[in-house]
């Protein structure tokens, strides 16, 4: 619930004429008129359903008007939209096959790259979804282990298939009847969760930090990665790092190489290939016979142009610029954003990564302020999310990190001159 | 076994230098070399592995090899490679955005158009891989019915998640224990499977014929495909054609409309898009509020690119000259090799429809005699399959006819000269 102090209503407006349009049409040939993590259902009225285009670090809705992206495509884009040098090698890729009898050269040169990259990586696999590339790894563990229990951490997101998806409708209570929860840097309930599988462990399946939908984000205990990677030896079970939604984001490699981590799967996707369809399992030499053993596959997993995208993502992402560009834009933002809140008198918390932002208002428990602020921050310009983790992309310029915090002030102030506060915060 | 009644022997050569390299290159970094349907592992050692190209009925391998192409991808290139208009409209949308924070106008167009070729359709949502497309139907039958059993053919492909992939390793019992068998065209099978399921059964699932591979095709029994609506419509089951490999290729709507069996919810893939990553689930009204209840995503999902091919792809097959085209470019292939089979003193069987041709030479139960076939008509030209159904495109000109068959007596003529025959034949 919100608190108003005086009667001034922030009440949004809603997205504009030619979006409506479109969602009343989808409404009828669409169930609910969208679905998954792009709904816009629950989001303020004031958000569009349906964009134009994107250059850099802005989008365009289908009514026109641009925002400075700090969303990114839910990750996808790191490099900022339409990248001259992956839209050039995309191109080139195209103009001779995309997707043919067999795949082209750039698997092999991607599979040699990523295994160059990223620390632990001995050989690689190619999917679509990030689901994929984490139910991939779930199989391969239980191909070399024999066992079957995979633990996850409570509240965790690792996909949307049955066994994974946040929600259990359609699902059968075979399809999830071999996780076994623990919580995000608790090792203790680690180890209880293996105890009471014990001999039957097959995976323990972790982010890289804690970036639950919802939640304020929490970065991993070395300690609590270091005790995961030992319990893995110590039973046998693979250690499977999810590095979809992270990946390539904090570093040149996998997440955990900077605490000298090594997980014996992780899976990719996102930000790979700078908003081209690919996932990717990648896999230690222990894991290969295994991996070779079992029978999966996609009607596109070899298409050449998501790759071809990748490699070009990859050279620009080598090049060091884009991730520093990242951690400096990332931290302008957030030091922005808090002296903000300071002088416009709110108590926030900006938690994760500087790169995978997150924001909430201290005691906004339904998120209510931050939908608010949200709504407000994008009728200035800025498109960011009240309730998911954002995404500081590669492109994002001084021209527009200046708008975007002009847009953020801007939420600030209108909030402010509402009178709209969390109830327990001053 | 291949009995030779002379010492001629029809030793095939290898795939060309580059392949070979990228080979030994993929031997490294991918496990086994390679995963997955495109794995030519177990294809005649003559089989390239990699390409380079592709352009309307031919494809290209990295060693420059020119093929009149009668696979297309195994199923998504329906038009040809790189046919004009779908890549017009692919680089159209590109050069506007891709992967955005919501999907784009096509997105809503493409629902309408694929609800309005489709008889059976009423909403549309869309994936990426086939089996999400299986998987999803699987999932909002449950839903809708609180039911868990899925009925499916026996040696039926359905995709390769660990519920349904045709090889065990690294699935769970749990995984699979929802699935009953039945034979296909085999009525009292289902009814049998449906009874021992009696009050928890959520859906048939079935292919519009049986394309098992390996096995001589089977078209559907009218009767079949009606006693499984009347048994759906009995049980309040949901009735599931999976039409990921027929779709479009038999009739421009779903594969059972010439037969005028309508089903609840239909799986779509491959070639909805003409080769750009796409799969869809369209459905009937009463799985609508079912469909909404459930969560799956995927962060490419919502892609425009793929939406705006498929968009074309749609708009030439509506012209009825593809169809037509791979009707009887079709049969005049198929008339063509069994002249050729007669002439050269072969017993073949030529199965499915003609525009997804399937060959076996009678007595060749381990498919050699096949696989021999298969690499002197790939050394001469054609680009065929010895254990899977082919794909015959709409870009097959009466050139590229005339060469494929070309190819192929020259490949029944070498085996004769070989003296190769199936061991139980004349």
């Amino acid at each position: 619930m919100v608190s108003t102090t005086n009667s001034t209503s922030l009440t949004g407006g809603v997205s504009g004429p030619h979006d409506q349009s479109l969602r009343a049409r989808a409404q009828a040939v669409i169930p609910g008129g969208m679905y998954g993590h792009l709904n816009m259902r629950l989001m303020p009225a004031d958000y569009p359903q349906f964009f134009a285009s994107g250059q850099g670090a802005r989008v365009v809705d289908v009514d026109g008007r641009e925002f400075v992206d700090l969303m990114n495509s839910w990750g996808p884009v790191i490099l900022g939209h339409r990248h001259p040098e992956v839209e050039e090698a995309a191109a080139r890729q195209a103009a001779l096959g995309d997707c043919l009898n067999g795949p082209s050269e750039r698997m092999v040169e991607l599979a040699e790259r990523l295994v160059s990259i990223v620390s632990h990586a001995d050989w690689a696999m190619f999917e679509k979804n990030g689901t994929d590339a984490t139910t991939l790894c779930c199989t391969i563990a239980r191909a070399a282990t024999g066992r079957k229990k995979i633990l996850v951490a409570r509240g965790a997101y690792h996909g949307a298939a049955p066994w994974c998806t946040p929600v259990e409708a359609g699902t059968t209570v075979e399809d999830r009847s071999n996780l076994v929860r623990y919580e995000y840097n608790d090792l203790e309930s680690v180890r209880a969760a293996a105890q009471s599988v014990s001999g039957d462990l097959a995976a323990i399946l972790v982010s890289p930090f804690r970036h639950d939908a919802g939640y304020d984000q929490e970065l991993v205990d070395p300690d609590f990665a270091r005790g995961l990677r030992q319990l893995c030896d110590e039973t046998g079970a693979a250690l499977i790092l999810d590095d979809v939604r992270c990946g390539f984001r904090l570093d040149f490699g996998h997440s955990w190489q900077s605490i000298k981590v090594e997980p014996d799967l992780s899976a990719w996707s996102k930000a790979i290939a700078n908003g081209y369809a690919l996932a990717a399992v990648l896999g230690n030499d222990r894991f290969r016979v295994p991996a070779q053993s079992l029978f999966t596959t996609g009607s596109f997993w070899y298409t050449s142009v998501a790759m071809a995208a990748s490699l070009a993502t990859l050279d620009v992402l080598e090049r060091g610029d884009a991730m520093n560009n990242m951690v400096s834009m990332g931290t302008k933002l957030r030091e922005g954003i808090e002296s903000q809140a300071q002088t416009w008198g709110y108590e926030i918390r900006q938690t994760g990564p500087v790169q995978m932002p997150y924001l909430s208002f201290v005691g906004d428990d339904d998120r209510a302020v931050g939908s608010l602020f949200a709504a407000a921050a994008l009728r200035h310009g800025v498109y960011l999310h009240p309730r998911h983790n954002w995404f500081v992309s590669a492109a994002l310029t001084e021209a527009d990190l200046a708008l975007a915090l002009s847009g953020t002030n801007s939420a600030f102030g209108e909030l402010r001159e509402a009178g709209i506060a969390p109830p327990h915060s001053a």
